[in-house]
């Protein structure tokens, strides 16, 4: 398979997954590395990744994809607000397009997970949310195959929308945001305990019976499922995937979460009819959806059509990594 | 101009409205008439609006569009829920078809008004939410000219979302909904009144410095902000256009919602840096949107493209009726 490879990479907080597809979509190399923070931090990391990505694939470079937490101009390029990897604003396109001379495209990272989740569950017509319970909540929405930016790239950006003008307070300033009940950052807060540990931490305090546990546990499948709800409501999606740090207590949230939605539901014939709990699925801790979307997001178009195509039917799944 | 005309109905609880445009958009007659009830009276409204047009304009039938308040099937055909006009279920588009001998396409009033708002707005190239104001709540959202209905039809409704889990109580069993906050229906019934007049009473109450009525006034701006600032963020949509009849009262709505979006955003630099209270308009209180949609939503695909293009540049506007 001719046309080189295209390089996608998912810059979290903490960590950077990166993939290299080929133009047929099969995964060619995939690596994870510590993100280093700053502007110079995270050219030095994309240059690491790029740098061992290239050596192991010993192929051309096509094009290069970054999904990175924060707000990214309409072309692409401009990274705004990354406030987790210590940006708060780079032309990283820009710098990226010169260093290397291909294209390259920088999103949103729940936007480009979303775009991956897409891809590796139904290849080019899927439509779907993707609801990414991290320390925030955002959601990407995909409709048939292609990401949903909206007007000014803030499509699925929900976590501060309120949903109980009584609730907890929110970083932002509100109250009761879904973000102030769901995110793993208000969680914590409220538990008193640092986040990467906490959400676990709350759910075995519950089922041993702390009480504050179990408003906290029951606060997150309250928030996570007025999302589905919206998200349903709003856009119609067929299926919401949770996915992110929050949703890798697994089972019990999808279960909590179904129960909230059946509850809510039960009143009213109009929503029982949507069958939202039927909706909700799980994406594998270990998913490599990000850098896969990345990837897909960085490719010129055309390109990332084909490629499609061979990630839904690839090897990559989410064990393998 | 060859091609027949189109008809749109819009069949309201008490009033239909019907236009006939030509293939260019153009409109060759409009009419307004009552509603009869039931399936037998609906049938016969609409025979009665087809019999009209067609006498006045003199010109051969090519399809005809209905916009009505119910669930209506994928395939466009069949009503069901139409509870304001009496109907549990009828296959109306089958029955018009058969009886016309043209292409019939029906879809949710809300949804074809909302088509109708982006023609006369833009043309072929508008994304906008329609917010529909009645004695319910609803949105239609249109993306680039074409109208979305999501996977199952249901897009966009958006009135039973939940934004107040201690709010008044919903027809539809659940607390706090958008439309028990701004919905004409509940507005009404918590005021005491029947429900044509009851909003214009709640605002000139308000103004006398009526307790409850400054409650219900400052409710409906919290539902329709909430409303707003969720097709925002959940659509990214750069227009929200308020119409039905809660939006009659006019201007003071509009200063009311964009004080209420501008006071939320206040604590929050995201929700300020979306300028939200730029982003509502009002829909003139006799625009012939919701039968120009349900014209354009009948017509055969391809024709409605260059109908809409009349459609933006025609005469018939807010007053022309």
């Amino acid at each position: 398979m001719s046309g080189g490879i295209s390089v996608g990479l998912d810059l979290g907080g903490t960590k950077t997954d990166a993939v290299a597809l080929d133009a047929s979509g099969q995964v060619r190399g995939h690596l994870r590395l510590s993100t280093r923070p700053g502007t110079d931090g995270v050219l030095a990391t994309i240059r690491q990744a790029m740098s061992q990505l290239q050596e192991s694939t010993g192929d051309d470079l096509a094009s290069i994809g970054v999904g990175i937490p924060g707000q990214i101009s309409a072309d692409g390029s401009e990274v705004r607000y990354a406030v987790n990897l210590g940006l708060s604003s780079l032309d990283l396109g820009g710098r990226l397009a010169r260093e290397f001379s291909v294209p390259v495209r920088v999103e949103n990272d729940v936007k480009a997970a979303a775009r991956g989740v897409a891809a590796l569950r139904g290849g080019s017509t899927e439509t779907l949310a993707y609801l990414n319970l991290g320390t925030g909540v955002a959601a990407g929405i995909v409709v048939e195959g292609t990401l949903w930016r909206g007007a000014g790239g803030v499509a699925g950006e929900i976590g501060h929308l309120s949903i109980d003008p009584s609730g907890p307070e929110c970083r932002c300033g509100q109250r009761g945001c879904i973000e102030a009940f769901a995110g793993g950052g208000s969680l914590a807060r409220r538990w008193g305990a640092a986040a990467p540990s906490a959400v676990r931490g709350i759910i075995t305090a519950a089922e041993d019976g702390d009480e504050l546990a179990q408003r906290l546990r029951s606060d997150l499948a309250f928030g996570t499922a007025a999302a589905v709800r919206l998200l349903v409501l709003a856009a119609d999606v067929p299926t919401v995937v949770l996915g992110g740090g929050v949703s890798h207590i697994g089972e019990s949230l999808v279960h909590d979460v179904r129960s909230a939605l059946r509850a809510a539901a039960e009143s009213s014939q109009f929503l029982r009819s949507l069958e939202l709990q039927d909706r909700v699925e799980l994406l594998g801790a270990g998913s490599p959806a990000a850098s896969l979307g990345a990837a897909l997001v960085g490719m010129p178009e055309g390109r990332d059509e084909e490629a499609v195509v061979g990630v839904a039917a690839g090897p990559l799944r989410e064990d393998d990594r």
